[in-house]
C-alpha cells in the first residue's frame, strides 16, 4: 500500500512516498532523466535508460576532489538547467547526488530513491550532504533536498543483517530523540531483522514522520535537529578508530550505548532517566545479538587511545569544550558542552570502556 | 553619510551598508575572523589580522579544482562551524567566498566587502556564485548570501576607468531592466568616470535598490531575475571570443548594444521602443568613448565565426532554441526563445556586425 507525505523546507516542500513498484513509476515518469546509480545496482535499470552515471559506493567517490569527474559526465550527457537527475543508492550516492545537483548550473531538480535502510529510515529526508576532502571526513557539505523521495520496499530484500540493523539504529535514535513515548510507539512496529515489506514500511514511516518534526523545526541544524547527532560523536570515533571496519550504522548503535554510559558516569540521570535510557540500550543489544548470533561476528579490537584521539578531533566540538548529545534527567536528550578537562576526558574514556564491555566488543 | 537596507532571502534577511570607513568598522567587529582577500589588496589589512587567505583574482582561482586548497587553508586556520569569514575583493573573491562559505562544515557565516564597482553596484547582492570547472566557465555555482555586505567608497579610488565603466554598464543594465522610467532616474545620478565618493554612493545605491526588487521577487533566477542577463549572453561570447581580452563589464555593455541590434533586426520594437533602447545605447557609447578618448584604447579584432560558436555553446540556451534577453514592443526587456534556424542565426550574426560597427570595434 502506497503512502506519502510532504516535508516543508526553505526551498519549497518536497514529497516522500513509500510503497512497492516505485522504481517502475520513477522510470515511467522520467524516461529522459540522467540516472546516477550505485554500480552494484545497475541491473535494476531497463535498457531504455541510456543516460547513466555509475558510482562506486565508497569514501573516495564522495570526496570533493572527485566531483569534477562526476559533473563532467553530467555535462557530457547533455545536462542543462532543466535536466532532471534521478539518484538510486545508499548514503554515498545520496551525498554525491545532493552535492552535484546543488551546484550544477546553480542547481537542478533531482529525485532520490534510497536503497539502504539507513537511507530509507533516516538520511533520505533533511537534504544534507557530507563530502570528504583531502582525507578529512565530511569536512564539507550542504543542504539541497530532492524534489521527491521514493522509497521502494523491494530494495529491503537486497540488504544483509548488518545493513538492516545499522538502519534500525538510526531509526531508533530518531524516535528516542523525540521522547520516550515515541520510542515505545516505535518498538510496537517490531523493528528487527529480517523485515518483510509491510513491517519495514511501518518502521520506516514512523521514523521518517518523527524526523520530519526535527527538520521542519530546525532545517539548518542549529538547535533541535542537533539532537539527531545522538550516538554519532561517540560512534564516529569508533568508525574511524576501527579504520571503518565497524560500519556507520553499527557504530551509531554502539555510540548510543557509550553516550548512555557517559551520562551515568557523569551522574546526569535520575532513576527514571536510567530506566528509559537502559530500555534503549537493551534494544540496541538485542539487535547486535550475542554469541553465535552476533551481527558483527568478529568485531575488530578497539584501541582506546586511538578512539580518544579521534573523539578529540571531531569537528562538532568547540575550542574549549566537548559537545555531546546525551540523555539527562528523566532520559530526554540534550546537547551538552563539557570543558576539555582531564576529569571529563576520563569520564569519556570510562564510558567507552563500559560501553564496549556491555556489548562484549574487544578493546585494548 | 552611511546608509543601509535589508535584502530578504529564503535563508533569512541580510543587510547592505554603504559609506566611508566601513573597512575599519568590519575589522573592529571581527578581529578574530578569517580574512579572504585579493592578494593585491592585502596592504589594507592591519597587522592585527593574522588569519588571512590570499586569493589571486583570476579564472583559475575560481575553479572547482582549486577549492580543496582554499578549504584546507580554512581548516589549517582552525575554522569551525561558528567561525566568521570576511571576504574583501572583486568578483573572483566573491565567487570563491560564496562557494567555500556555503560548503565548509555545511555553511559558515560570512561578510562581503566588494572592491570593484561591478561588485558594489550589482553582484554583491543576490548571493550567486559562479565557479569554473575543467575549462568550462561558470559551469557550477550556487546561492549563499553573506550575512552582511559593506560597501566602502574608499575602494572606488583604486579603480581605473575601464573598471568603473564596466561596473556602470551592469548598473545601467539593472535600471533599464526595471523599466524606462527607472533608467531615466538612474541617469540623473550622473553615472560617469571619474566618480567621487558621494556621486558613486548615489549611483550604487540606486542600482542596488533596483536589483533588490529582482532578487526578492525571484531569488533563484527562474523568472524576473533572468532579465538581469540582459547583455550577458551576447556579451559572454565577446568575452570568450576575445580570449578575455575584453573584460566582463565592457563585454556586457557591448552585449546590450548587440541585443538591441538583434531586436531591431528581428523587428521586435515599436518606434517608442526603438527610441528607449537607443537612449540606453547612446549612454553605453558615451561611456565607451571614441577616438583618443576610448576606454579600451586598442580593442582586439573580433572573429565573428568564433563569436557565433561561443554564442551557440552558451549554457542558457535550450536544446531546440536560443534564449536571449532583448527589448521588445515599447522597449521593456523580455526573455525570448528563438528556434535554432539559419534565419535566426543570420539575424544574430548581423546584430553582432552592426553592434560592433556602432562602437567602431574591429571585426573579421
Amino acid at each position: 500500500m502506497q503512502e506519502s507525505f510532504n516535508i516543508a523546507s526553505s526551498s519549497g516542500s518536497y514529497s516522500v512516498a513509500l510503497g512497492s513498484d516505485l522504481l517502475a513509476q520513477v522510470i515511467a515518469a522520467h524516461p529522459d532523466a540522467i540516472y546516477m546509480i550505485d554500480e552494484r545496482l545497475e541491473s535494476v535499470l531497463p535498457d531504455s535508460i541510456t543516460k547513466r552515471i555509475l558510482i562506486t559506493a565508497n569514501e573516495i567517490s564522495k570526496s570533493l576532489e572527485c566531483m569534477p569527474e562526476v559533473i563532467l559526465k553530467l555535462r557530457e550527457l547533455g545536462a542543462n538547467r532543466t535536466s532532471h537527475l534521478v539518484a538510486i543508492g545508499g548514503g554515498v550516492i545520496q551525498d554525491v547526488a545532493t552535492f552535484v545537483a546543488s551546484i550544477y548550473m546553480r542547481g537542478i531538480p533531482w529525485t532520490y530513491m534510497p536503497t539502504t535502510l539507513l537511507g530509507m529510515a533516516d538520511s533520505c529526508i533533511g537534504g544534507k550532504s557530507s563530502i570528504n576532502m583531502l582525507g578529512y571526513k565530511n569536512l564539507v557539505g550542504n543542504f539541497y533536498p530532492p524534489v521527491d523521495v521514493l522509497i521502494d520496499m523491494a530494495f529491503i530484500q537486497t540488504l544483509n543483517e548488518e545493513q538492516v540493523v545499522g538502519g534500525l539504529f538510526e531509526a531508533a535514535k530518531i524516535c528516542y530523540a523525540r521522547g520516550y513515548p515515541e520510542f515505545l510507539a516505535y518498538l510496537q512496529e517490531s523493528p528487527a531483522y529480517p523485515m518483510q515489506a509491510d513491517n519495514a514500511q511501518r518502521v520506516i514511516s514512523r521514523a521518517l514522520q518523527t524526523k520530519k518534526w526535527f527538520i521542519e523545526t530546525d532545517e539548518f541544524d542549529q538547535n533541535e535537529r542537533l539532537l539527531l547527532n545522538f550516538g554519532h560523536t561517540f560512534g564516529h570515533a569508533i568508525e574511524a578508530g576501527s579504520d571503518f571496519g565497524i560500519t556507520h550504522g553499527i557504530a551509531v548503535g554502539i555510540g548510543m550505548v557509550v553516550a548512555v554510559e557517559y551520562a551515568k558516569q557523569a551522574q546526569l540521570l535520575t532513576p527514571v532517566g536510567i530506566s528509559h535510557a537502559e530500555h534503549l540500550i537493551s534494544h540496541v543489544k538485542a539487535l547486535l545479538g550475542e554469541g553465535l548470533k552476533r551481527v558483527v561476528a568478529h568485531p575488530p579490537r578497539i584501541d582506546l587511545a586511538l578512539i580518544m584521539e579521534k573523539f578529540n578531533n571531531d569537528k562538532k566540538h568547540r575550542t574549549e569544550a566537548y559537545r555531546m548529545v546525551v540523555p539527562k534527567g528523566d532520559g530526554n536528550l540534550v546537547l551538552i558542552s563539557a570543558p576539555k578537562t582531564d576529569a571529563v576526558r576520563r569520564d569519556i574514556e570510562l564510558a567507552y570502556q563500559s560501553g564496549l564491555a556491555a556489548i562484549a566488543y574487544p578493546q585494548g
